[in-house]
């Protein structure tokens, strides 16, 4: 009850410290509190953080920033749970100075304040070591010293002094903040990922063949030098022949047909199991192991959902609902029936042995060498088994990554990040226009999401094909992967489908590929190269070798006269700086002036030299206001490093 | 682990809990909180609520209002605190109900739907007592008549089957909120009070004889006809003799000079006794009850600190902190001295003790009659004691109100008031222009800040005549008195001065006033009436009797052409509508055309008949825009009642 400290609002948190802030190894964590007292005495406040489990803090002060708030930083080299409060008190050492200081001033008689110091250092050495002691008592005893007078105030004037103030917090009645704040410090993989997808049973490098593990693993070299380090497939499970849906999502396949791969599970097995028609699960071991050796890491397609002919199906019916007529319930969203998917009940009596079930899953992939998945849906699965599951995944395997596939509402998206999910997809698909796309990176950068939620911009997956996509030219496919690759550090593509610019929607008016890979094999003349792959091969390079591209929170939008035409800058601590400008328009050539954002630079007067790299041409811009000119037919952006 | 459903981000709520949400008696809680769910599946949520102690949980739904948010209200009769929490399920009723329809709209066969729905009917029941199960268990068997399909898919059609799904919710997996948050339900009078403030020592009608008790009682009947129901003191008891400052804060009194009241106690006592040269307690025990005859509450003065002659230095020489040369420490803000000042300090070894005396301080006067506490610089004395001393206040008497004069830091002030202080003062002493006025007023009401902080209003008080005032002419008196009385709902006046226009700016150049009743006695013309009581007078009706004028929260500022004419609305349930159309300019007429806020009056087109209360003046507005012209000599305010 003595504390006289008040400390609010801490931040970063999350629900109050219901869930973990997040950040990567070596990322920062700015602290930052309102922190204040009664009266005039000076305070001194510190952020405390340990491991959880750790029984000792460690401790660094925080600095006075001005109307009652207090901001420091905190960055872990690590991976794991960390815990930090923030402490703060009354320190009569730092007060007694500051008082001493001004009323030496104005030339009042210190004898008396001489003494008090005396009594404060005694104080004050009383709370430290024996070693830290000693030349705090020395001081005291010298300023008692009464003949000394002068020479006893040279001393507390003195820059020693002010150094033996600074560096002695003379703790008192400590103030704690309200709770211990979660933070998760994960792998640099978790902000930095490129992404790319292809179906296995398109591999073949032979037309109208099915695709097989030894066939993607051939392809592992390509996907190495386009730059990508996280090669994703969808399901390679068995595909479920009950209700097999066929190509274009026809009710019912024709004999032949490969089937939905998320329509998973039948007599070959269900989660646990691999397709037959991709090959063993040898071959896919070999796979991860030959993708290790190119410095990819192999994803596998996390969907809970099963088709009706799956094992659980049989072996567990207390996970299925059931209904009065003795048929199994399957999913629907009223009118509308899926009758080649039965869900899983996660509200059943048998919760428990289900989501033991559902854990052993992701642990059995882990063991194979996968430690990223790609998670189908997960707002459609209960976000309590998510965390619960995450969680357990990670005691052991803290390395392991989870890309949530959660195209839905805004709060349901953020909670799933919350829940655990270490990246997500995002709006960026449909984020078209230069107001939509500042915007959103606004809110996904600055405002509280940047704690939890880690984005992850997909210009395509095989489920979209977005509108402004469909019947568009090559140079907006070039446009939208640079934004995606530079916008975000996390981002991937439904690869093939996307370098040979297939723009084919789908004639039921969604924003859906006709002819869906989803439900056939499809043919691609892997060997090829285009503007796509070379924007590809660039992007991820230079992503590579700029650090500033390698977060998502670095983003400044600076000014252009013209809509068509955004402008990003993305810095690092190393000084690394990246300056976007990109043409939106994908079919006419758009010239801008663009504004040098001198404050950020933080330089006076302009004479930038700029690189472009992505054509290695140089500009020297030496005016506040620039003329650029981007013909979107060569490339629709400057990627210009600063120099 | 079976719950589906997350519940996040419920407000209102203080620190995430830590503090109490404030309302008075009768005043609604709008509740809101983002809820949602994987899947598809109906949701309902319900906010919880009772008062502290009590073991049974009342309950009300909520009401889904898009993006996943749901809202609802509650509110208090009683004083006292209060918890609440939000609640929410998968409702299988609702959700198997909804999906019915949706089938039969496309005009499925639906057999096995209606023995899936009598079979949830039965499960809901048996959640019910027997009485409500009744009705559900004869509808589940009418469901099975497998003879009557029509007729049981008009059953479920049916307004009636509608009403019942509605009204019982089939709770399963209940989710609760992170946790209960708490609220403080206080009397009328915390948010609705008149405060009228003057020294006894001035309350003489004969000029040069220090006033007494019984002279104050003698103004109470002039305070009720002016319309204040609450008449604040500055401290009441023995002035130190020690250290005594003169006339314009002289560091020594003259013989005779009465001292600062803020200096407490002398030989004649401290905090327990009244002055003699006002009275006796008795005196001040009858005032007390005259003034509440006249429905006045009487305020006392708080202000824990001592002269050096406080009776306490001597008999508690452990409250105070003594110098090493066995001198008592003054107050000091360095190198200022504030000699005839001694401050307790609450962090001495024996702060149990001292807290316990200063508790009894307000527990002696609550026992004489007083409810009412305002609270000097409470920023000097510890947070933490205040939130003690105000609760453990409560405990016994809940209708005690404490209002807090800190003129200090936003988050101090706003800190005091969590902490629990019922009102306090505010920056409106020095908001002047259009765009200050609104931008604090939307602070003030827009922000967390309305759920703990209620503002009162001051134009003036006796340490602050702010420099808008000094020199300043009637017109701005009474300016700045109607806007007080009319922004905020509690508001005060420093009385006698601010009535007889003194304008005379302390010579010191701050803004402080020349010869100031702190430090000695004045004599006023109590018989006196002008255009300053004129105005207080008419202003405490017309909050009397127009119930908008008895909220701060329910203001909306609205459009005019004018920077010197500033336009606000306040508009309560019951419907009644006050709109404040003010001439910031004290020195000219200013003319303006003002926008009728027809969203707000809920009107499509204009016809409004506009009496204003003031004058007695009518206006009948018939076009979206209207003429106003207003002569600060006169009323710079149109005070006009929407009829």
């Amino acid at each position: 009850m003595r504390q006289r400290v008040i400390i609010e609002n801490v931040k970063p948190q999350v629900n109050a410290g219901r869930y973990p802030v997040k950040r990567t190894v070596g990322e920062p964590v700015n602290i930052i509190a309102d922190i204040f007292a009664d009266g005039h005495d000076a305070i001194r406040a510190a952020v405390q953080f340990r491991k959880k489990g750790a029984k000792k803090w460690e401790e660094q002060l925080l600095s006075a920033i001005g109307n009652d708030t207090y901001a420091g930083k905190i960055q872990f080299e690590e991976e794991g749970h960390f815990e930090y409060q923030v402490t703060a008190w009354i320190d009569h050492l730092e007060n007694w100075y500051n008082g001493f200081l001004k009323k030496q001033a104005v030339g009042q008689h210190l004898s008396v304040e001489l003494e008090e110091g005396a009594i404060m250092l005694e104080k004050v050495a009383a709370t430290y070591s024996k070693t830290v002691a000693k030349p705090l008592l020395a001081k005291a005893k010298q300023l008692r010293d009464k003949k000394g007078y002068q020479e006893n105030i040279q001393l507390v004037l003195s820059d020693d002094f002010r150094q033996m103030v600074a560096e002695h917090p003379f703790k008192q009645f400590v103030t704690e903040s309200d709770r211990k704040l979660n933070l998760l410090v994960e792998r640099k993989k978790a902000l930095f990922s490129s992404w790319y997808e292809f179906f296995p049973r398109s591999a073949s490098q032979e037309r109208g063949k099915h695709g097989t593990f030894k066939d993607a693993e051939a392809l592992i070299p390509r996907v190495a030098e386009l730059g990508f380090d996280i090669l994703y497939f969808p399901p390679i499970h068995p595909v479920g022949e009950v209700n097999r849906k066929g190509k274009n999502n026809a009710t019912n396949a024709q004999s032949g047909e490969p089937g939905s791969p998320w329509a998973i599970g039948s007599k070959h097995g269900g989660h646990k199991a691999v397709a037959p028609e991709l090959g063993t699960m040898k071959d896919y071991e070999q796979l991860i192991k030959t993708a290790k050796s190119h410095g990819i890491e192999v994803a596998l397609d996390l969907a809970y959902q099963c088709a009706p002919d799956h094992p659980y199906v049989k072996k567990h019916p207390e996970w299925f609902v059931w209904r009065p007529d003795n048929t199994i319930m399957y999913a629907e969203n009223p009118p509308k029936k899926y009758q080649d998917i039965v869900p899983l009940d996660f509200e059943c009596d048998a919760w428990e042995s289900l989501w033991k079930e559902l854990l052993s899953v992701i642990i059995f992939w882990v063991k194979k060498g996968v430690k990223v998945f790609r998670v189908d849906n997960p707002h459609t699965k209960s976000f309590n088994f998510w965390e619960w599951a995450i969680a357990e995944t990670h005691k052991k395997y803290p390395e392991v990554i989870f890309l949530s596939e959660a195209f839905t509402r805004p709060k349901r998206m953020a909670s799933l990040a919350k829940k655990g999910f270490t990246q997500g997809y995002t709006y960026f698909t449909w984020r078209v226009s230069k107001g939509e796309l500042q915007e959103y990176m606004t809110e996904l950068t600055q405002t509280e999401s940047r704690d939890y939620f880690r984005p992850n911009f997909w210009p395509n997956t095989p489920d979209i094909l977005p509108y402004h996509l469909q019947g568009a030219n090559e140079n907006a496919f070039v446009m939208r992967l640079l934004m995606a690759a530079t916008l975000s550090s996390n981002y991937g593509v439904y690869g093939a489908a996307y370098e040979f610019v297939d723009n084919h929607g789908n004639s039921n008016g969604k924003e859906e590929y006709q002819d869906s890979e989803k439900y056939e094999v499809k043919y691609y003349e892997w060997n090829r190269r285009n503007r796509i792959t070379d924007a590809m091969t660039k992007i991820n390079q230079i992503r590579k070798e700029n650090t500033a591209l390698q977060s998502t929170w670095n983003i400044t939008f600076t000014n252009t006269n013209n809509d068509n035409v955004m402008s990003y800058i993305k810095r690092d601590e190393n000084g690394n700086t990246i300056w976007c400008i990109v043409n939106l328009d994908p079919n006419n050539v758009q010239a801008a002036f663009v504004e040098v954002p001198k404050q950020l630079l933080g330089i006076e007067h302009v004479n930038l030299r700029c690189h472009d790299l992505l054509t290695g041409q140089y500009f020297d811009w030496r005016n506040d206001w620039n003329y650029v000119e981007l013909n979107p037919s060569y490339y629709p952006m400057h990627i210009l490093r600063i120099e």
